[in-house]
């Protein structure tokens, strides 16, 4: 990747984002009457800086087809609001225990306990409502639309990410091979990724084999986002990651780096890249260039 | 009400819960990989010992208009997956920390706190996933089953059900007016109840004045229902109840007979509930008899 292809993409992630920030901040309808403290609360773990990066992926695939951004800003917003309500419910002192994230105190440090689970679960259930605002006023089919909605209630729920959760938990310091840690980022961080593509591929009314597609691009940016994430634990710049290096080996999480090595993870990393181009190719988009220069630059961030 | 009548609602009550009760065994799809012990958290809320009111009320609708039963189904199990998901985030040490619940151990007491954070999660993610079911095999059209995602979403999100409880975590003790209880209990319980009604409605494929019928109906009898409940914390039979008695009272819990006395309660109940079948008669559904009955029966009932 060019230098001036990685300029010209963080570009795109910048104004796209700030789009999605844009979006997020009228995410609850005006004539709706919420208790302040619930909205307060939502919209703290909401706008806590995160990288919008599934909202961004969704929003390319409507690109490369060259559909309207505006018909699939709904479904942006909600992919958003379930990731931001997983890592509020996470966070839990029931669950990670964690006190900051992104270096801001957590939902429950800030709001308490009662609060963050309801926030959470606010978010979640507007997350669907977001997703039936897309077919309203941009004539997407309502088949389209409940195609969206049955994914996310897979990919997000017991089968997929809640699943996943469920057994990192379970098999905490029991993970003793690679398939099994495989398995559980596939759901854990995998299955909303692929959401992300997928919805993005109903909106823009891609066929089954291009939905197929961007499926596997989805799996294989899942995973080497994953594996990035843990070499970058290891060898990473703490003033751009924002938070502590070696956290894992501390915690005694087992990584991809921790079965592989560092090198083995970087080679894996690239070709998990390579693979989910292939993938974008051959599904012929009109335009994949976004795609595939996310796929790009994810896989050489330093964040 | 006469006794013959009161017999006869109890055993649809009976018979219905008992159909409802065998499609919760098997509402996660058979090929889906879940882990098992969220499967278990998630089933032993779900199969321990709920009314079923909620179901009931939707079936009765769709019995009202003479639509078949099966097409309801996935529905009918999605209000109970949201119902139970509220009622393990609400025990929950951080919100009203109960230790018990119909008499049996609740879910955090069981499976731990994570864990039932999870069961929670996956049951309201996967409440929206049984919705898009009903149309899949039963020729519900999509822009109808859309409409009662739509209305789950506003009902048990942050506008209702979470929004209530959000507003009753700020409120406690603070609640001093009748209208305060009132506009905490429509969003908590009743918001649910229409709900029920209206997605009823719209499986019967029932026109805009039959579903403003049926949510007025919803709305006395949510109200009504909440107001005996109070009631029945103070005159009821404790071995019916299944709960002690007078416990509102030892948790300084503002209720429907602390701002009007137990007498006035009464003739609310009864004046509500006229006023729910009034609804209904008003909207002319081609058989209401079951409607009616509940309505009777709950207003009428020792627990």
């Amino acid at each position: 990747m060019t230098d001036h292809s990685f300029e010209q993409i963080r570009q795109y992630i910048r104004e796209t984002s700030g789009r999605i920030d844009q979006a997020l901040q009228d995410v609850l309808p005006a004539d709706w009457t919420v208790p302040a403290k619930l909205v307060e609360a939502m919209q703290y773990s909401l706008m806590a800086g995160g990288k919008r990066l599934r909202p961004i992926l969704l929003l390319s695939v409507v690109e490369a087809f060259g559909t309207s951004l505006d018909r699939a800003m709904p479904a942006a917003c909600a992919i958003e609001l379930v990731h931001t309500y997983s890592m509020i419910h996470d966070d839990l002192p029931a669950m990670d225990d964690d006190d900051f994230r992104r270096g801001k105190p957590t939902n429950h440090k800030v709001f308490g306990e009662a609060m963050a689970i309801l926030a959470g679960d606010g978010l979640l259930t507007h997350a669907f409502y977001c997703l039936t605002q897309c077919c309203r006023d941009y004539g997407l089919s309502a088949e389209r639309v409940l195609a969206i909605v049955a994914e996310l209630a897979e990919l997000a729920g017991p089968r997929g990410m809640v699943g996943g959760q469920a057994a990192d938990m379970e098999g905490e310091q029991g993970v003793t091979r690679l398939d099994q840690l495989e398995a559980i980022h596939a759901r854990k961080t995998g299955d909303l990724i692929v959401f992300a593509l997928r919805a993005g591929g109903h909106i823009a009314e891609a066929s089954d084999e291009q939905l197929a597609a961007l499926e596997l691009y989805g799996r294989k940016l899942g995973l080497a986002y994953q594996i990035q994430d843990d070499v970058l634990d290891i060898v990473g710049d703490e003033s751009k990651l924002g938070k502590r290096c070696g956290s894992d080996e501390q915690q005694n999480k087992v990584t991809y780096p921790y079965f592989l090595g560092v090198e083995a993870c970087r080679q894996m990393v690239a070709q998990l890249t390579e693979e989910g181009k292939q993938a974008l190719r051959d599904a012929r988009l009109p335009d994949p260039r976004k795609l595939m220069d996310l796929a790009d630059y994810l896989a050489n961030r330093d964040h």
